[in-house]
């Protein structure tokens, strides 16, 4: 087995520097078992369905260290930080037009949207969830989006846990670090999810320049060890992934959807407002092109978007996976352009284990370009 | 020195598998003379200016090899492959509506267009710059747009030249290898000019893996020694880079552009068909901003936006480098993302020690990581 030693591996305790964000408990696990470091999405839960995951990675992790991630944006309609979210409130804030225009959306499709999808979706307070989180051996807590509010880091500080952040450029990178986060993950425009305009092999030696010694990973993009080795060639202490995760059986990805990733291109996904309001890569689809028609309404703010979208695509997703063909054309999901090298179904722990492998190989590789005596 | 053994470096005879883009013949000169391989672009050069260009190299390289890079379009309006450039046919082709846009750009900007602005401009016959081409001594051909012509092929076959070729996609570079190319220069759309959408840390590896192999060239971004050794791990034999080189003193770079260079971030560049007609890499500008409105007229097929384009910037630039303010908002030139890490101006030579040097540390890096007991 591969044994890799970097500043990420001494913080977090692990012998492989590869990070997992994942909304399932059991690809979190997984990876996590197998050396690597799982992170639980916690955004998409409530407190109590949190503390049924969490509760279960606890029982499977062997005491392996193992981390949260909750998108806590820094503006966000018709919210504040702090205060309880009013779903009443939010759902107010939704102008028709936008409700109208998913509901013309699916109809195209032959889809009916049934009457109360909306006002089912639910926005969990961000404070409930660190509540959570933090009633865990949580051992790092990452926000996905923005500068983390102060009571995170200081929550993180208090137990001792690292916080991480995302971020798309190096102003960003710099602003995060000056808040006193732990860990900057830079995130290339080719990642799945929210992400900026420049790309991983640029962001990452800017980012690692502008914040030394504060540790960087990695993201956008990686779904290799070669692309580990080259993330390490360029200053990074390790690796953030996504999406290769999605893919495993192990994953929440809907049947339809992970057909079709399987199938995908590097050239099948677009940075869209469609999804979440701000700008984030996912599977092409009709959905997708629907939001960037020139007579489409403009995305909603965080988190309105995601309460028009995401009872829709979630709906979209149990047609699709009954093989209804107008939901199989609109289903969609976060993914980064590392789909189009991901083109068969691992388990989670085999595509840990072959990241550390390749990751080897392509140390060799490059070792062996300085030793004039070999090609 | 640092010194490489790539299947790229035993190809072209060269101690760094660092290829150099530049329409300027010092810093094609240099780079060779400093183990690396410069490539001349020909394609902006009549049949004579070219002859002079290479007759200048050979006097200057002492017998290192080099490259020569010509863009020969698969599909160019009102052009047959093969045939004379007729102007005045391609004059003709011109919109009286994209010749009165560039006259409203630029007078918006209080720049006046001397009337035979466009006229002025001539485009070379793509087989006349390779008649020049090959009665030099060159090591390398190059196309720089879709599949080489037959002719560029049977040409290189029958003098011992490789062909190169550039492609933004893995469908393209497998096209490439079976029209007969030899090299592949897979390019991220990170990298200034003409590029496609995938970056280039997921293209490589693609690339790599559907043409190996076929030795694959990384570009895109890459302005840095620790990005040509993230560039090796993704399984490249070396890279090809452009940008670089437009802020060393040698460079073709218009003064005033060269300073926007040096102070732009990698967040300052934009993909837009404004310049040539396809999607190319370039410093946003109030020109480029101009061609991204929702009223502009969608530009001309290659090669009649060059027409209109081209001398209207040099007028530009040279309005620029007096002090027009107006010129210098409006001045830009192709570059990458990699702009964000070009802070001072350096000779190319230097350029090119520093990144053999800064390769080396990050092999060193990556190599140190699989060593348990250092960090």
């Amino acid at each position: 087995m591969v044994r890799m030693r970097t500043a990420i591996c001494d913080l977090l305790g692990i012998d492989l520097p590869l990070l997992a964000f994942s909304h399932c408990r059991d690809v979190v696990a997984e990876v996590s078992l197998a050396g690597g470091f799982g992170v639980l999405g916690g955004s998409m839960f409530t407190p109590e369905q949190l503390e049924t995951e969490l509760a279960w990675i606890d029982d499977h992790v062997q005491g392996r260290p193992y981390g949260v991630d909750i998108i806590v944006p820094e503006r966000a309609a018709a919210m504040q930080p702090g205060a309880a979210v009013d779903m009443d409130v939010l759902q107010a804030a939704i102008p028709d037009e936008h409700r109208a225009y998913v509901a013309e959306i699916l109809a195209a499709h032959g889809v009916r949207a049934s009457a109360d999808e909306t006002a089912s979706w639910n926005v969990p307070s961000p404070d409930d969830l660190l509540d959570v989180a933090f009633s865990h051996p949580i051992k790092l807590i990452a926000n996905a989006l923005g500068v983390p509010p102060a009571v995170m880091l200081e929550r993180g500080r208090a137990a001792g846990v690292p916080v991480a952040a995302l971020v798309g450029a190096k102003e960003h990178a710099i602003r995060q670090v000056a808040a006193g986060v732990d860990i900057i993950i830079a995130q290339g425009t080719e990642a799945g999810g929210h992400c900026g305009e420049v790309t991983t092999m640029v962001l990452v030696p800017e980012v690692v320049e502008a914040v030394a010694p504060v540790p960087v990973l990695a993201a956008g993009g990686i779904v290799t060890g070669r692309q580990m080795a080259a993330s390490i060639a360029l200053g990074a202490a390790g690796v953030w992934t996504g999406s290769v995760w999605l893919t495993t059986p192990e994953a929440e990805t809907a049947p339809h959807t992970r057909e079709k990733f399987l199938k995908a291109t590097s050239r099948d996904t677009v940075r869209s407002k469609g999804r979440t309001g701000k700008p984030s890569r996912q599977l092409r689809s009709s959905w997708t092109e629907a939001w960037e028609q020139p007579n489409s309404p403009t995305p909603l703010q965080m988190p309105l978007q995601t309460l028009i979208s995401e009872p829709a695509l979630r709906h979209v997703d149990a047609l699709a996976a009954a093989g209804d063909k107008g939901a199989q054309e609109l289903a969609t999901y976060w993914v980064g352009q590392g789909v189009g090298l991901m083109n068969e179904v691992k388990s989670t722990r085999n595509v840990v284990y072959e990241m550390a492998s390749d990751y080897a190989d392509a140390v060799e590789r490059v070792a062996r370009t300085l030793d004039p005596d070999t090609v």
